[in-house]
């Protein structure tokens, strides 16, 4: 039997496709089927590169009962824009579970997997914000710093941005980013200024020293820490984890080798019995937020889950595969 | 910057271009670079599938001072055949070490898997095989027990060839689709009997339970052990590997948790002294067999160095690259 070619899936092709889906309910059921044992999710693999710096993560697994085994590999290279290109690369591929047979080679060019990490940040933000969002901390200018925006609208109301970034130019290129958009962006170059008015705070930063300290946070704060996705990087304080009275992970399995609770457990600052698995709290959103005093933490370092069901949602809207 | 699109390689392109290429002193390149730690290359991603039952290995990695990182996904699917599809599925990307982005897809269906493993088992024969070959054993009737008749010819005139295999059945259809070259194939279903013709034997299987015995092997016997790249899986005896005068394995790293010799440490029948690396080997042939009496086994798991080999020697062929 001769092999249907595999599907390739140019960029603009899968930005199509992404706009007609409902991306929230898409990616939180690919954590209810990780934290229920429906998902079948094997260790990041890594490499290193150090001249010029960069990193590549390969996620993949499957989720039982589905057509497509999913491998992603996505990488960070920090020198990139220098050279005009995104720093984020990557693509997805989506295998049969039944043959293992290529179907389809998503050339996202690292979008997708923006695309589900932001949206994985609103998803905790729908169990874990404060009710009296006053304004919205942005710790970073980049990709993920830009993408909360396009998408915070989906889970609150509250127009009001301060962004931090680390030199005046990224701050400002970032904020007219912004300038045709419905948000009011206020910057600054102080941390404890962003802590001290925001009650929200998302932070998206490749930061390996911590970028927040525990004397900063307010009460009644939730913080969502995106940019922290292997065991080198931190951008909280492990106080802040010591402090909360919620701690979130996406996969308590990779938090013990990567991420801001790798960080606190490293430090002694981890209270098992406060840290929920984000398919639990979305099983259970009685486990999130009581009140608008307690300081909860939602640490993502990135699922393979995430990937499976946001490439398979873009299959299942074609029909030639 | 808008990024150029990776190339994809459909299989007839790629099989075209690996006609051209000198493949053993390709592959030697890899395993050269491997012993002399020019590699980087992390422990294996696997994904297991129960039903119907398969295996997917992730292998990747990059040599230092060459153009392109390489991720390659291979999967083996047993109940495939029943359905007229190859068991083995997979596909090489190759992605800049400079920047992280994609270059090219290589839609290789598992073929260039095939071919880079058929190739190692050929460069074992070059510095351990016994110089009077007698009589050839292929144990296993699939498609490496197919491709080492195709690449034999390059290190050694001989033509007997003795074939072992579950099933009357694909014993014969093993033979026949030999019937027009200038092999002498003979079948037997007595492994025992194969042990006895032959002083160079290959395994191919994906058995999990040993094969050969340790009282079948002759002295003056080579054997190179291909099907065994998991805990699971084993085709030798571990006495065959504690009797052995030289054990060879491709990558003593991946040794320690999959193969031949990760079983034969289990068993307690590994002595570390007489282990030498592929890479080091190819460096020294001295290391190789000394003589006509000595007992010598090479056990294979495959490395991402032969994938980042064959898959970068592919791409060097390419102008629009």
């Amino acid at each position: 039997m001769t092999l249907k070619a595999p599907l390739v899936l140019p960029l603009s092709q899968i930005t199509g496709i992404l706009e007609t889906l409902n991306l929230i309910p898409l990616i939180e059921q690919g954590f209810l089927a990780l934290s229920s044992n429906k998902a079948i999710v094997p260790p990041v693999g890594e490499l290193l590169f150090d001249n010029p710096r960069g990193e590549a993560h390969i996620k993949y697994g499957y989720i039982l009962n589905q057509p497509y085994y999913v491998v992603k590999i996505a990488s960070g290279f920090y020198e990139n824009p220098k050279l005009g290109l995104k720093s984020s690369q990557g693509l997805m591929l989506a295998f049969s579970q039944q043959t293992g047979v290529l179907k389809a080679v998503l050339l996202d060019e690292g979008y997708l997997t923006d695309i589900r990490t932001a949206i994985a940040s609103m998803i905790t933000l729908r169990y874990l914000a404060p009710k009296n969002i006053k304004s919205i901390g942005i710790v970073g200018t980049g990709i993920q710093a830009k993408l909360q925006l396009k998408y915070l609208k989906e889970v609150t109301p509250c127009k009001n941005i301060m962004v931090w970034g680390r030199t005046a130019e990224k701050i400002e290129a970032y904020k007219a980013s912004f300038k045709n958009s419905d948000y009011n962006i206020s910057i600054t170059s102080s941390i404890k200024e962003l802590a001290n008015t925001c009650n929200l705070i998302i932070t998206t930063t490749p930061s390996k020293e911590p970028l927040l300290q525990e004397s900063q946070i307010k009460k009644g704060t939730h913080i969502t820490a995106i940019g922290s996705d292997t065991s080198e990087k931190t951008e909280l304080d492990s106080n802040i984890i010591k402090k909360a009275d919620i701690v979130v992970s996406d996969s308590i399995e990779q938090s013990k080798s990567r991420g801001e609770i790798y960080r606190a457990r490293q430090d002694d600052c981890l209270n098992p019995n406060k840290l929920i698995e984000l398919g639990n709290l979305i099983k259970n959103p009685a486990l999130g937020r009581q009140n608008n005093q307690q300081i909860t933490v939602a640490d993502l370092t990135g699922v393979a889950v995430q990937d499976i069901m946001i490439a398979t949602a873009i299959l299942n809207n074609l029909k030639n595969i």
